[in-house]
């Protein structure tokens, strides 16, 4: 499964102005004075139609085209009178929108979309540094000229005028207090507010306006999901602005712009109040309520109130009071006296509980406070069974309400605590709430100072303070034992056995009958059900038929999913939690005849799949650097995929993970480390066509060379998952041997570890994917 | 061509204690715990070689132990009478260096070092975080215990008294005043002082010690070159410090550092600047005179004077004014008025004429200040020929002598100019001075302004400052144009030809008699004489046999160099300059049977080679992004080279130039654009065994991509260099058919651009090297 895409480096490392066009949901990218060709459209030159777009847009500069404005702008270019059909914007924010450069924005001319004027639905989407605005047909438009506010929106914007309250925006991120990927549904905000239901995204509410912000994975899906009163703001693509500089855009200089401080990291609100302050608003940390509940009121689901269950030794490997007592070492070294963890896979992992609070992920609600003479939990107790209570009690951990965490993190500031704190995960509202502990506390020591107290201490560092770092258990859990490494490799074999009878199961099926992608995924999870161990799915179900499977995020819906058939391509991205392991996989098939264009392109994927695979590296090395060894196949042809190679995966745990990736964002210098797990998933999407992704998990090792060049250790990768590819799809060639040799080896593999544990079809359709391909040696 | 690995990014991303010993020159590195095996040596457990290490550093913690002390204490530990050979250090410098980890240091003893003693010349070196030391045998230490310090060095500090100077300690860096790679004989000044005559290195005099910094190039030479009275420092080694943390930790708190502020880039400057501040010294800028030259005296060289000449428009494609008015409107642009150029490289290609100052670089000593009405170009007046005369003055260039750089400058500011000022280049004098003419202006407008008379302006903007940016003319420089390119691929076949003949003549000639390394240089030189538009060198020769093969920036001495036979690998690497381009190239080849295992990094070599010169990669990407891909096979036997894979080259300039690179360092953000020229240099290097390098010059081409994902422009290469690689080093059997077909593909392409141009033996020599490899398929 993918990880979010989030600001490109290619944008980073960008020199040159652009002007960037799309419509019907296809990119075109303009370099100055250069033709580029799409895959929809031609550009022509035209005067003409730069001098009609004079008129329609005459008093429109630029900067003030944002927001309402601009879309009225764009309504009154996209009318059925208007001959023209693209609107050319300046990405820079200086020039006036026809101004700039004028005798080259007067080249161009969107001949081929009077094409596209045939497809009904087909929307004309503007970006520029602005607000990206759908101009959708004039039909559609004379119907919204009623303005109708959401009553959700209307209600919250009520909110805002309450005398507790005064703001005059409000952000609705999409976590919850503890910054977890998948959330509870009583967590789901920014879902409730907006409508918008894909996993990352943020909200925001001014007084007039509602954007929403989230990434490529979801632009079709926030299209869908989104009401007009809501503006859908493309992240990653040019020209398009964050929340704060949008808001610095939209408020008046001196507004205030409130968020739950529970909500965001302390780094993350630290960040947005100093680019808020540069038009002088003020960034309002509202503890009390949340002003989405407000809004949702009764309807709001119960917070979850699942048990936990204690995570065996024999999958965990190392018991708690080990892994306390490292902890504590760290803490000690680093001359703390206590830390505060409150991201909830590091709790589960740090203390050998799993919990089911959340949908994917085995974890459950809590904060967790350890002292170097003890450790509180922070969890709603009705979750705490008896097996829970003894196995804690015995690592000596503690059980305090979770709301009761803030007054404990202000008592261990009162008591002289030195916090390890993780300002990029421990949120706003804690951070702040210990910093001003600790002001209270040496305030208070200054006083007893000026009245010469005898319990004054002369001692600097003998009173409470935070050191900033990331938290240690965030390298301890990535880095498996060999009690997860084990657990892991267990657990994706039963995987394995469970997809083998599926996919036997559906190449017969698509054969015979009608059968939906929702079908599919829910076929899936009954296979696997059945394997020992298994407590759910790692994620939602990625199953994209044709050209779903070029959407990198899609979740097929039940009533509107396409048929999976014989005609295009199948995409299927999925995973499981066991009791033991984690597992994420994807596969591409075809169950009719694929075209030479999608065997050309799923082998290329395949090659970069190789190549990672097969990749030795010197330790230290960040995952970066091995990004592009899986799209070198792709860059040849021009192709690329727009999201990254790998992502870490817990051990019964989440199914994404850090600090280590695999991606061609350059950021992320951590290393890869023997023991860490990582996703091996390069792929490629051809939009309104298909989808191509190959997954497999892989676990950093010792890699055997005959050489140590440096006197240092060189690091690959063995694999964790062992399903076949399908060879129908593979162009052999396009493949060196060793490329042959290396899918022979694995397959003969998946052959070895699978068949011992499936019968009937299932093995036979085992044996006839694991044939080797032809090679011309042996 | 190499470039210097200064610090290494997997040193930034290391994040575990090592430790790290050195013996005869062979680098070893141990983890803590792990045992690594070295290629000469295996370490194994003795806790009676740390007591006794412990009874002879018993009172020596290790941050003490530096300079002096740590020689003294290694001088002790290795007499003959100690029967231990290696000593343990820390690289923290935090414990003392027993108290370390002792249960794990106690597991070490070096036995195979014992065999070592019987190596007469033997060194034992050992690193830690503080300064290297070279033990030497016990009898060369008596020798030296007579305190001698070299007549240079004494005499420097001498001068550090004089009241003009008064200063503590004095920085000699490599550089001239315009930042050149190569430079002329005058002004080598750290060669003279040190007698060290690498390339590259600074030397660091205070009134007690005396150290040179030099890269992993140049370690050997170093240690050869270097008197007893200086202390080596190799840059890049962990634990070694850098010039100011030296400086900070020998000088008393408060000292004063001189500089030379001609030799100093303005950002290096203001950094040691800031560095030196932590303990309170202050850096000097003695701008009258250079403290070596008053040292050197009388045998110190005149400065060049040869003279200048027209580089012809047919090589240059843009003439002088055409540049210059691209260079205004960036200004323009910049809201600057000048701009100050010091770049040799940069003046020479923005003003088509070229010098002959500087050995290697086709460039001549000046400045140029370009103004929007004017441009002057600061230059010895004996260098200006007739014709460079006219061709100056008719781009309204004016010559002004060289000196009066600086007084221009101030007068620059004085008059208000508005200076665009590349502070990675311009040196500090310079900068320094217009920023103090700058400071000088407006104190004096304030002082108008407050005597109210009516010349002063209330416009913040008239007046005087800098606009700090990297020189435009690098990236304008970088970007070849046409004629450029046209000059570059015609060199580089006479170059070709030149090696073709050269190799024909060299396989003949090793089987007949006793060649040198030196002979062979200069027999290559001779060949690529007789090429029209010949001019000399690039750089100098590296003419390596076996070992000598295995140092990177090789030279080889006349007096001492290897003979070349046909017992093992012989590596060249060389380029030229011509009136119409600049050539550089490295081939690896064996006159006898190598080795399987010499085959074996050949071959891995190569394929790197094949993969960055196959490389298609999306605009606007980094060169670092590629370099995993020369290093893959490489790594995947645990081999790996310590040098970057590719830099930029002038066009009829500099064999070094920026701002492109392909590096395994990760800072150069600078994507690689079309119509650069980059090498692609991948090599491994065995030390005290043989080398092995292979090189060609690429440029960057739009990539003929069936695709263009992203709607981007997909980039490739095109090569420009021509002559064959050897192939009896190539393992067919590690080859994929692929590989196989670039092979022959290029070797015909040789064959087809390089036969004309040849006759005779050295026809019959290309003809047999340029025969297809077998294949599978036609």
């Amino acid at each position: 499964m993918m990880i979010p895409p989030s600001s490109s480096w290619r944008r980073k490392v960008r020199h040159r102005q652009r002007v960037t066009v799309t419509g019907l949901g296809e990119p075109i990218s303009i370099r100055q004075g250069l033709l580029v060709q799409s895959f929809f459209f031609f550009l022509v030159a035209s005067l003409a139609c730069v001098k009609s777009l004079r008129h329609h847009a005459k008093r429109s500069p630029y900067r003030c085209v944002q927001g309402e404005k601009m879309a009225a702008a764009t309504a009154a270019f996209s009318q059925a009178s208007s001959p023209f059909r693209v609107l050319l914007l300046r990405s820079s924010p200086r020039s006036s929108i026809l101004g700039f450069r004028f005798p080259i924005v007067s080249a161009f001319f969107l001949k081929q979309f009077r094409a596209g004027k045939s497809v009904g639905s087909c929307n004309l989407t503007v970006r520029g540094s602005g607000s990206p605005i759908k101009a959708r047909p004039s039909s559609e438009l004379r119907k919204s000229s009623i303005p109708r506010v959401d009553d959700k929106l209307r209600a919250l914007r009520e909110v805002f005028a309450s005398p507790d309250v005064g703001i005059d925006a409000y952000i609705v991120p999409s976590q919850d207090a503890h910054q977890s990927e998948f959330i509870a549904e009583c967590f789901m905000r920014r879902t409730f507010i907006s409508g918008f239901s894909g996993s990352a995204g943020t909200a925001v509410v001014t007084r007039e306006r509602a954007a929403l912000w989230t990434d490529g994975r979801y632009f079709l899906q926030a299209e869908k999901e989104l009401s007009q009163d809501w503006v859908l703001m493309r992240s990653g693509t040019i020209g398009v602005p964050t929340t704060s500089e949008w808001l610095n855009d939209v408020l008046t200089p001196g507004s205030r712009v409130g968020i739950d401080p529970f909500l965001f990291s302390s780094d993350a609100a630290e960040e947005l109040k100093n680019a808020l302050a540069k038009k002088n608003h003020q960034l309002v940390y509202l503890y009390d309520f949340n002003l989405v509940d407000k809004v949702w009121k009764e309807s709001r689901p119960r917070p979850p109130t699942e048990p936990i269950r204690v995570h065996d030794i024999k999958y965990a490997g190392i018991d708690v009071s080990a892994k306390i007592s490292s902890l504590r070492s760290q803490l000690n070294e680093a001359g703390c006296t206590a830390i505060i963890i409150s991201m909830l896979d590091e709790i589960a992992w740090l203390l050998n509980v799993r919990g089911n609070d959340i949908p994917h992920s085995p974890v459950t609600y809590a904060y967790l406070i350890v002292e170097m003479d003890g450790a509180q939990l922070f969890v709603d107790e009705n979750k705490i069974t008896e097996e829970v209570s003894v196995h804690l009690e015995s690592s000596g951990v503690k059980i305090r309400p979770y709301e009761s965490v803030v007054s404990e993190i202000e008592s261990l500031a009162a008591r002289g605590g030195k916090l390890w704190l993780d300002t990029s995960s421990v949120n706003a509202a804690i951070c702040s709430r210990f910093r001003s502990a600790c002001d209270r506390y040496w305030e208070s020591l200054q006083k007893k100072k000026k009245a010469q107290l005898p319990q004054s201490s002369d001692d600097p560092l003998d009173g409470p303070f935070a050191v900033c770092r990331r938290s240690p258990v965030t390298f301890a859990k990535a880095v498996k034992n060999d009690a997860e490494l084990k657990g892991m490799r267990e657990s994706h074999l039963r995987d394995a056995a469970a997809l083998t009878e599926f996919w036997a199961w559906l190449e017969e099926e698509v054969q015979n009958r009608t059968i939906t992608e929702v079908e599919v995924a829910d076929k899936l999870l009954y296979f696997r059900s059945k394997q020992s161990g298994f407590l759910g799915t790692s994620f939602d179900t990625i199953s994209g038929y044709g050209p779903n499977g070029a959407i990198i995020h899609y979740r097929p819906d039940p009533e509107t999913c396409s048929a999976v058939d014989s005609k295009n391509l199948f995409l299927l991205d999925s995973g499981a939690q066991y009791i033991d392991g984690t597992t994420d996989i994807t596969r591409t098939v075809h169950f009719g005849d694929p075209t030479p264009r999608q065997r050309d392109c799923f082998t290329r994927v395949l090659q970069g799949h190789i190549a990672i695979d097969q990749a030795v590296f010197p330790e230290n090395t960040p995952g970066f650097v091995l990004d592009a060894l899986a799209r070198v196949p792709l860059w040849r042809i021009g192709l690329d995929y727009r999201h990254g190679t790998g992502h870490g995966v817990g051990a019964a745990l989440n199914v994404h993970e850090g600090p280590q990736s695999i991606s061609f964002r350059f950021g992320n210098m951590t290393p890869l480390l023997k023991g860490m797990v990582v996703s091996n998933e390069p792929g490629y999407y051809e939009d309104h066509a298909f989808g191509i992704r190959i997954e497999n998990l892989l676990y950093v090792i010792e890699a055997e060379t005959p050489n140590c060049f440096g006197g240092i250790t060189y690091l690959g990768f063995e694999k964790l998952t062992y399903v076949p590819f399908q060879s129908k799809l593979i162009d052999l060639f396009l493949l060196s041997e060793a490329e042959v040799k290396w899918i022979n080896g694995y397959h003969a593999q998946v052959w070895e570890k699978v068949s011992p544990l499936v019968v009937g079809p299932a093995l036979n359709w085992l044996w006839n994917n694991t044939r080797p391909l032809p090679t011309s040696s042996p």
